[in-house]
């Protein structure tokens, strides 16, 4: 018996690890870091492994805006599910440091940046440089000898602990409630059954000569009551001021109200890549406003087929 | 053999009999005046006749706004053909009455303001006297002896002719493009085939709660690219401020981009009232904005039907 | 000292004769009736009367289309005020009728339409005919001899008394509630100051060759947050399917919210005629929604300067 | 005589340097590099320069979200010009590298994006390797000894002469068009005078708990004829779903259809900050539709003055 192969944005020990442990479906897949989420998702395209977990919402580790570009472009994949893993950094040095010694902190830039406000206020006087990832800021510290780049790094416990580093402070983080949010991916397959709690995730351009395009999308949305839960531009790349647009909608494609907007976008835009439809993680339901509900879709479709028969209908 | 039967607003000689004589589908019926729009209607509803033919836009005759209450009410009718008439007034008199002679001008009193500026120009002392109909106006003058209420009638050539009267002048009137819409109704039943060159008439009622309410009517029809030929409001009757409107849009309710846009009036608004789908008689075809044709709407469902089998579409 | 001179829309008797006795500012004034609501408006206009009082809504008189359109052409003019009157009518006789004897009964069309659901239960065997107003169905009643078009006339108390007729009923009406709404017309002056409790009236054509010209028109209300207390299209009278609106909107052409609205009409409209603004009888105050009351726009002014003085600004 | 002191996102050699060069208003500056740019905007805000250059859009060099994010909070900040610089990299070697011998190549990871296609037509079997800027690639490999981390460097020429790398390849890039727009930022001050054809920059929040606010948001420009030449969300940070937008838009805040957008968007927005107004670089000028151009807007308020000193205004 074979199981599942899992590819996560690496290295060992980061946020991405965790959320791949989590992940609806793979519980007992083989979980394989690699080194970017490009190598992640093309692992999923050409048949190396079946599933990829990369960052895709407010990620300290920097994966959010290339993992849209990589499910926007190339060959289709499909968004099976999301996963929320809460971000807390700790603070670790090699034994023997203590927090009075601690002049430079490394880590990613994100990272750095969401724990601004606990630096200046706990270490005033440290500098921040960059690292590649959180992960690798701990690895570094770790593997350097007397001349590391800085004293302590900001990481993820496990990475932390996998380094053989000390931790010093945990729950480091200006914002407590910080999450990040992560999406299973695999190859194109018929979506699930709707749940009653779902998120679709779309990618649509705009004509690039109509002005008023994206007023134009969002109102196949809007004229259906439908929230979005996620808007991010992405530039197109071959020229200053043309977008495409990376949405998640609530709802599921077979939702009536969800479908209907998905035809409307793809009247009005050039382009638009369907990526699935998926269980919320926080299994909220949306409550659509009067006359955008699913049930008054199939009513007014029983309305339109009585017409169409009879020329009249009830109500 | 049973011929049909078809009821039209009378008296015999107003525009509503040539309008009459010219309906599509009616060439040998038999064609009975009656004194009200509501005759009429309820004469079809009734199963006296089997079709009515009642002005409905820009009449002389007063008939419109109570042909639009009359097909927003009641039993539900069906729309099947429309025909266009050209308005075209004669000033009739009774034999041996000279145009100087002429003190009073007597007609219905939408006939007298569509000549307001004929009558400053030829008539400048002349006074206006309100007649129930055109018709009316010419049997009244040719009834009366010496003690007439008007010295000349406005109406339709037929009708001068009737009642015995000569004509002074014709082509009067103010606009000389001037034209009569009438609407040839029936019983429910399913529409005819579309031609291409359709237009679909319906009654919507807004909601009464929600600021902002006709813009989402009108959004139903916009966002489809469909273009209104007419819009009018109707007060509810039951306080100031409450209006149905009264609707002409272009194309087929068999038509994708309609029968999604009535879709949308059956969701959004309290009250819907199909009234047909039947050929234009100007023969004139929509020129739908990019994305809103009908092979984009066609296009778009069979894109969605492959993403719900496979999670992937071409294109 | 002279006082000042009131035309109404006649014969006495009618509900606007007692729209004109409540005309808000005209305690005094001289008042006369005339027999159109071209007259009306055309003496104020020609400096023969001060005001006018005419019906422009829902009125039994059928005067509103003729209100409308005699206001939205011609030289300007400016409405002053509202004023509304409950319209109940009476069915009255000639002495010795009684209710039994009434086989056929007289009144303006509108007004026999507004009692049909009455008549069906209280008179199911009795025909209506036609009459040019209410009060003109009490007179002729009450001035023929055996010949009697009908033998009962729905019309205003005073009409009925006035002819010297009986009154057999009271509250004749299908719509306990129902309302005329009247306004009184003067020269154009500068508007009333704001009361906080207003409307204002306009008249709009839509640009000819636009698809989504009312979108457009609407929209200038709805992003400001107004509601519209009436819209009504009117033929322009030129061809088919080209129309103007008269609407009313909440407010003063001198609150920041109407006004920017306003302004918007002027450029998105081939033409607008502003009617005025005036307190409104009800005496209602707007409920804007969040960022259009008044003071909004009032801060958003005071950002702007800011910004223009200094290119920061607080808040 | 004191110069102008103007920081840069460093180090020497990169993109950004050349923009910096090029400024508006700083030919005779002194050009400091500094290591983020937060370091160049706080320089700033704190008075220890007196402008800062800094990528906001398709920048190569990893700078534009950090900038987004940095102008949208702490002290404000106003952009008085924008430098459009063409993206043409090298492929640099230390002397004696032959095009063969490259196996690994090191750049900043969207710099190795932006080449990705030239990559695999020239260099297939090489892998890449991120660095934290194209300049620092070009140091890092200049610096090494047998053990660098790669066998060439992506960046642009001065950096590659500057640290004595030997140029193997010109203009190396997907895309030849590819551009990088930077913003030269100062104290906030009054906007300079339109030269019609200037941008003007806002960030603007959502409200929470509105559905629809970002069409509320796009419609202040959209009403008013406005074309967007950036949108970009950014994540508040605080709880996922939740977005600024940052937004370039045609046009200069003294003009009054931007004014009146501006005051839009300060009503519906619960914050917006004003980035300043500017020359565009590509010197095109808007083309407004029809009843949005500025004569238009200005017709519209002498109208309205007009209205409000006597109730009538011709046109």
């Amino acid at each position: 018996m074979t199981s599942l192969r899992l590819l996560y944005l690496g290295p060992p020990g980061t946020f991405t690890e965790v959320a791949a442990g989590r992940a609806p479906g793979a519980s007992g897949a083989e979980r394989v870091p690699v080194a970017s989420v490009d190598a992640a998702l093309n692992g999923v395209r050409e048949g190396e492994a079946d599933l990829a977990v990369v960052p895709i919402e407010n990620s300290v580790e920097g994966g959010v805006t290339s993992t849209l570009d990589a499910l926007g472009a190339g060959r289709p994949l499909s968004i099976r599910a999301e996963v929320l893993v809460p971000v807390s950094f700790v603070l670790a040095v090699r034994p023997g440091t203590a927090l009075v010694d601690v002049r430079r902190v490394g880590s990613h830039p994100h990272a750095l940046a969401q724990c601004r406000g606990w630096l200046a206020r706990q270490l005033p006087r440290a500098v921040t440089v960059p690292a590649l990832s959180t992960a690798a800021s701990a690895q570094v510290l770790a593997g350097a000898s007397g001349d590391a780049p800085y004293d302590a790094a900001l990481c993820a416990e496990p990475a932390a602990l996998a380094a053989g580093l000390e931790v010093l402070e945990r729950d480091v983080a200006d914002n407590a409630g910080a999450v990040t949010r992560f999406v299973v991916v695999g190859r194109p397959a018929a979506p699930p059954p709707p749940t009653g709690s779902d998120k679709t995730t779309v990618v649509a351009s705009l004509a690039q000569d109509r002005s008023g395009a994206l007023l134009e999308l969002l109102e196949q949305f809007a004229t259906r009551g439908i929230n979005l839960t996620r808007i991010e531009s992405r530039p197109q790349g071959t020229e200053l001021g043309r977008y495409t647009f990376s949405i998640d909608c609530e709802g599921h494609v077979a939702d009536p109200r969800v479908s209907e907007a998905l035809m409307g976008l793809h009247r009005v835009c050039p382009q638009v890549r369907y990526l699935g439809s998926y269980p919320r993680a926080d299994g909220l339901a949306p409550v659509p406003p009067a006359g955008t509900a699913d049930r008054d879709f199939t009513a007014a479709r029983e309305w339109l087929t009585q017409l169409l028969d009879s020329g009249e209908a009830s109500a």
